[in-house]
This record gives C-alpha cells, structure tokens and sequence, in this order.
C-alpha cells in the first residue's frame, strides 16, 4: 500500500555536511555517514499558524499535524499524546528563589512519558515505509511508550533493553504485548544489538538517537510550550539530557514557532545532565566532539554514555543562547522531594533532574533569581519506585490501636 | 476565617431515613446514626447547563464547579484533574465481541488514579471548614491522592495504610510528604483508627465512605462521561466496585446530566466486585443489608470486607436499571493484558476489573453483543507493579550478539 507522503515536509538536511535528501526511511547521512544528524524540512511558508490557538479542540500533540511528518493517510494512534499540563508552582518557585517556575508534567502521557510523543509517530512512519514491525533499544521509557503505541495501531514490537532496566519499565512494556529482549551489557550493547537485528530481520528501527522522525515528535512539546505560554513566555526552559534528542527536539519546537511568528523570543535552553552521564556537557564547555563515557546514576533514562544526538542537543542550546550543568544523584533525590512536597508532582530521577538542575543553576548565577523558568518533568515517578524510595522516607508502621498511634506519632515528631 | 458556601448547595440530605441537614461538617446522619448516606443537595434549576459544552476552555472537572460543593472563595488545586480522555478501543471491542467499547482513562490523573477527583475536593472542604491537617485511610489509591492534593494546597496529611498496601503507592503518598501510618492489620482497622485519630487530634476526615463532600468529587467522571458521549451514550457504564462511593458517585453524576436536560437517557450501570470480596454483590442480588466478609484478592482497592457506601451504590445501579457480577483474580489478569494490548491502557487490577466484568457479563447474557459499553479504568498499572508481573509475561534473556538473540527468537516464537 502506498500513502501519500507529509503535505508540508521537503525534505531531508544532514545537519553536518549540509547535503539534502527526499523524505525516506533513511538513518544516516549518505555523504558524511554520520548518524543522528539527519533534520527533517518544511515548508513553513504554507503553514498557517492560525490553527494553533486554545480555540482548536483538539488538546493532544496531533494539533500540530501540519509540523509533523506525517502522512495524511494515515490515523494517529488513538491514544492521547501530549498537551499536557503546565503547572505555576508558587511555593516550590518560593523554595528555589526565583520568581517564576513553571512544570509541564510529561509524566502524563499514556504511558507516562515524554517519549510517547516520538513513538505515536514513530509507529506512524512504520506503517508508512511498509513495516510489520518495529523495534528499540531503550533503557526504559522509549521501549514502554513503544510498546504502548504498538498496542494501540497494531504493529508487533521487539524491544531491547540493559540489563539494569528497572522492573516497572520492563512490566510496562511486556504487558502491553511488546517481545522483550533483556542484554545482558550496556544500554549502548543493546542499542547495536537492535541496529543489528533491525537489518538483519527487516524491522523499522525506532531508536530515537539516529531516527530523523522521531524527534518531530518529541519536537511537540516545544511547539506546546509556544503555544501554552505564549502571554508569559519564560526565560529559560530546562530539559535532561541523556541522548540529547529530547532537548533537540524541543528546541526545534520553539524556533519553529519563532518562525511561524507565533512567539517572538525562544527561551534559553538549560541542559541537565547527570554527574555520572555528562559526556555532552564535556564536549559543550570544550567545544570538541563528543568523547563518550562510563555511566553512574540513579537516573537511568539519562544514563547515556554515547549519545547519538549530542550535535543536535549542542547546536540547539547553542542557538538558544543556553547553557548546560550536571547534577548529583543527591541533588536529584532532594529535587524529586520538593517537587512532590512542593509543586505536587512525582517524576522520575531523569524526569526530576530539570528542577534540581534549576537549583543549582541559581546557585550558581546562571540563572538569577529575577528570571522565569519552564522545567519539562519527562517522566512518572512510579516508573522507578526503587529510587523514588531513597527519596521519599518511611512510613511508621503500628498496632492497630489509638495509643500505639499517639506513641509513634509522638516520637516521629520529636525526630521530625 | 469564613469562607463563603458554595453558590448552588442547598444542603444534606440522609438517604435512609430522608432527614435534611443544612451545608457542614458531619458525616453520620444525627437523626438515624446511619454513616456514608448523606447526599449533597443542589438548587438545579438554578445552574444553566449551556456551560457544559465543549467550547468552554476549563479541560479539567472544575468546569463543574457549579455542581461541586465548593466555596467560590477558594482557588482549587492548581493541578489538573479530571478530564480523561475517552478511547473508542475497537479492537478490543471485537475481542470481546461487542458492538462498541470505550475506555475511560483515569490513570490519568495527578496521581494517577480516579480518587484525585474525591481528594482535590476533600482538600478544599477541609480548608473551608478551618483544618490545618486531613486524614484518610485507604487501600492506596485515596492516599496518595490525597497526599498528592493536600501537597498542592500545602495541608498536612496523615495517611492510614494496611500493611498490604503496595509498595508503588506508599512510596508516591511518602514522596508528597504525608505522614504514613502502616497499621498492622486490615482496611477495615486502618479505617476506625483513622476516624478515632481524627476526632481525637482534631483532624480532617478525608473518607469517602462517610464524608458527603467527597462523592461530590466523584461525580465528576459521570459528568465528563455525559459531556464526552453525548452524542453516542453507551448503553452500559462499568466501573469496579468496593466501597461503593465510585459507582455512586459517578451514577449520581449521569442523573445530575439528565435532571439538567443535558442528556435524556441514563446508561445502565454495571458494578464489578472480585469474587474475593463480593459483599455488595450479595446484598444487591438478596435485597438484605449488607454482610460484611472477608477478602481475598490481587484487586486490593477493591478488596473491602466492610463497604461503608454500599446503600449509595446499589440505589444508583438499580435507579439505572444495572447489574452486578463478580470476577475471578484470573479474569482480572486476562482482562489487564488483553486491554493492554488491544486497548493501548495499562490499569491496575481493580482498575481493569471492569473490563473483565465486561467479558463476562457478555458470557451471561446480561451485555448483549449488539450494546455499547464505557469501561472506566480507575487507576495506572504502575501503581501495582508485582500484581501487573503476574499478567504481563517474561522477558528474553540474552548475552550481547545477534546469534544469542536469533537463538532466543526463534526459541520463544516456537513456544508462543
């Protein structure tokens, strides 16, 4: 079957060497071989950007249709993707000492991450190049948001993922029917793994790293972000970084929405990586290429040590002006506290690590105190109950009786 | 300080003896002593229903608050609640063999289940009736909503847990910064020494089974399913059921959509029990007051021995003309993978309880095969992550080579 292709995408532009290519199932640069650099095109001349506006009903990232590169033939899945809330969170803004934060909770996707916004239309450009299946390697939310989006269109889904996966991820995905292949190795193991196995069986490869249509997706939530705080556009917007995709994929997003003359200003991008994963930071303060690392944090979804999207991160937090900084496991555990006590969300390590990276971003005056900031929480907090449990404390555990209750309570708030 | 009555509310009412009450803080009916029975009355002819329309911009149940018990001098939690999406799930409809199925999605949710709607009122009630501090008990789900919410307004939260509470969700109701209290023992002890608590501390008492406030807050779902289905109202609405506040609430809700002329038919309601904890099941079918039992199923937020609104619940499901049936663990399990991935919605056990009602009250000529059905999945499958590895299957495990993996493939493909 063929589909007619996106009505407004162009093209294909290696952002490296600069060569252009027709819109295809291609990964990798042909002329320069380098992988995840490829930029999908438009025409955004015969885009109207009267469509985005709170009046279109259509509350899910599939109001931006027209930005996406998808084909007209096709349904989206069913699942609602994206427009997700954005919060102002006064007494945690308080807490930091800045003057505005606000949290777009990502965490509320359906299967409550960030990356279901790639993956719905991941499975969508499967279907389109004339796959049955689909496959990633993931350390987590990629595979569970594929899962899920291969649930709902229909495509059977091989999902690769390290050994140190942790076990609600792994229980998300192979309930939602995907077949799951545990590595013994690392996530970059398993990712040349997938690579490897996408060839040799014919799979439609939905690593998000090389996959030029994947960060469309993830590109929504900077066109949302455009869209929702329009009228209070912050200063900076905060993203974890990991692969890199994400945070490409949302400055791409905002600088589409400048050109489109739906928002005047882009925010500054603030990276967050964690201190056991920053190989990007490194080539970001060096200006080097990239020089890949061990990995050692408790936010396993940004625990890249070879991020393939490392030029498409820099590039855009370059263009915005923007900065990047690490954060200690610590820090991130202390954020997830008064993210949750605070501004009534509870994101994952990864998810979190944005708003510890505010804090330490204040600390350290790169982002002053007079300024306002959107941090994009990536993913559920149930996600990884182990790590949430470092964080959260212990319950008091008693008798069944009122005097038991007084003893406890009384001696919880002589420690507390 | 005084805040001002909500605008529409013209008072209580027992749904036993028929006694009326003017709006406040009581949860047992003074005149028969009869707890969970008290309805909250509203002035309907003063509401105009034109505001309930899609076009109003409100996606989230405070577009209700006209029909809420709520004080127009307070601002509700700034979170998002309510709204879920509704997925018309035709493959898992043809699966099950039936005309239409819908999946109301309330893992969607702040803390990811139906409860947010009952906390992010109880919260507001509290502060209007002068409490610093709320308290509850639950089998988890009322927890960490109402810690989720009560961090949002920024109370503090005393939470009740039997000790067989999962440990996903006594991590999220810690994380929000409630105090946790493990009794050691069941939901029903949990429960009296969370009453006694409050009465002795001076504590607000969040629970739904007794408190009138917060099947208010229920309702909402019925609401949201009058307005989202309009146009094509299923025949039957199935929600699970244990203490009985959320069918009743979300039946009041459907009945408040048609005294308004909003709708002209109510759907039938059918309420799901497990089979190990089925007391309501039995009062329905003997027409006598309800039996407590014990209970023993992997569905723990349905497990409830002593249901505390089991009169509400079977007066609105025989007002809709509705049934109810029990369903096994094993059916519970079936009905999670299969909505999982025929239906792109990973629920917890009690949430999925529903659709596993659904098949079998197909089985028993009770759902005919040419009905439609709304299911309403009441919470995430992250919050129950060891009961969702009883359903989902095993990962592959292999080392890091293609000829590991094909081994492996083409092992498991023989045995699948």
């Amino acid at each position: 079957m063929n589909f007619s292709p996106p009505p407004f995408v162009t093209g294909l532009k290696c952002l490296i060497c600069g060569a252009t290519y027709p819109h295809s199932n291609i990964l990798t640069c042909p002329s320069c071989g380098i992988e995840g650099i490829l930029d999908v095109l438009y025409d955004y001349s015969s885009i109207d950007n009267s469509q985005f506006t709170i009046r279109n009903s259509q509350f899910s990232h599939w109001r931006y249709k027209a930005l996406l590169p998808i084909s007209p033939d096709l349904h989206p899945p069913f699942l609602t993707v994206g427009w997700t809330p954005v919060y102002d969170a006064k007494r945690l803004a308080k807490h930091l000492g800045i003057r505005k934060l606000f949290l777009k909770d990502d965490g509320r996707n359906p299967s409550n991450s960030f990356k279901d916004r790639a993956s719905s239309v991941g499975v969508l450009k499967a279907i389109e190049f004339g796959f049955k299946t689909i496959a990633c390697a993931s350390t987590g939310n990629a595979a569970s948001s594929l899962a899920c989006m291969s649930a709902a269109v229909g495509l059977q889904s091989f999902i690769f993922v390290p050994s140190r996966a942790p076990e609600p991820k792994v229980t998300q995905l192979l309930i939602f029917g995907a077949t799951v292949i545990k590595v013994q190795g690392t996530y970059e193991q398993a990712f040349d793994l997938c690579r490897e196995a996408c060839e040799k069986f014919g799979w439609y490869n939905r690593n998000s790293g090389t996959n030029p249509y994947l960060v469309e997706g993830k590109k929504t939530a900077g066109l949302e972000i455009a869209e929702q705080m329009k009228d209070e556009m912050p200063d900076w917007v905060v993203v974890s970084v990991g692969d890199g995709c994400t945070i490409g994929g949302i400055g791409k997003g905002l600088q589409e929405m400048k050109q489109l003359g739906f928002i005047e200003r882009v925010p500054k991008l603030l990276g967050v990586q964690a201190e056991g994963a920053k190989p990007m930071l490194e080539a970001f303060q060096s200006g080097k290429d990239l020089v890949p690392s061990e990995t050692n944090t408790i936010a396993d979804s940004i625990a890249v040590g070879t991020p393939r999207n490392w030029r498409r991160a820099i590039h855009q937090i370059k263009q915005s002006n923007g900065e990047m900084i690490a954060v200690s496991d610590e820090e991130i555990l202390e954020a997830m506290r008064v993210t949750a006590r605070l501004g009534g969300v509870f994101g994952e390590p990864a998810g979190i690590a944005g708003v510890a990276g505010v804090k330490k971003a204040i600390q350290q005056n790169i982002i002053k105190s007079h300024e306002s900031v959107l941090a994009v929480i990536t993913g559920n907090g149930l996600k990884d109950v182990q790590s949430a449990k470092q964080a959260a404390g212990e319950a008091l555990s008693i008798k069944p009786n009122i005097d038991a209750l007084a003893n406890a309570l009384s001696a919880h708030l002589k420690i507390n």
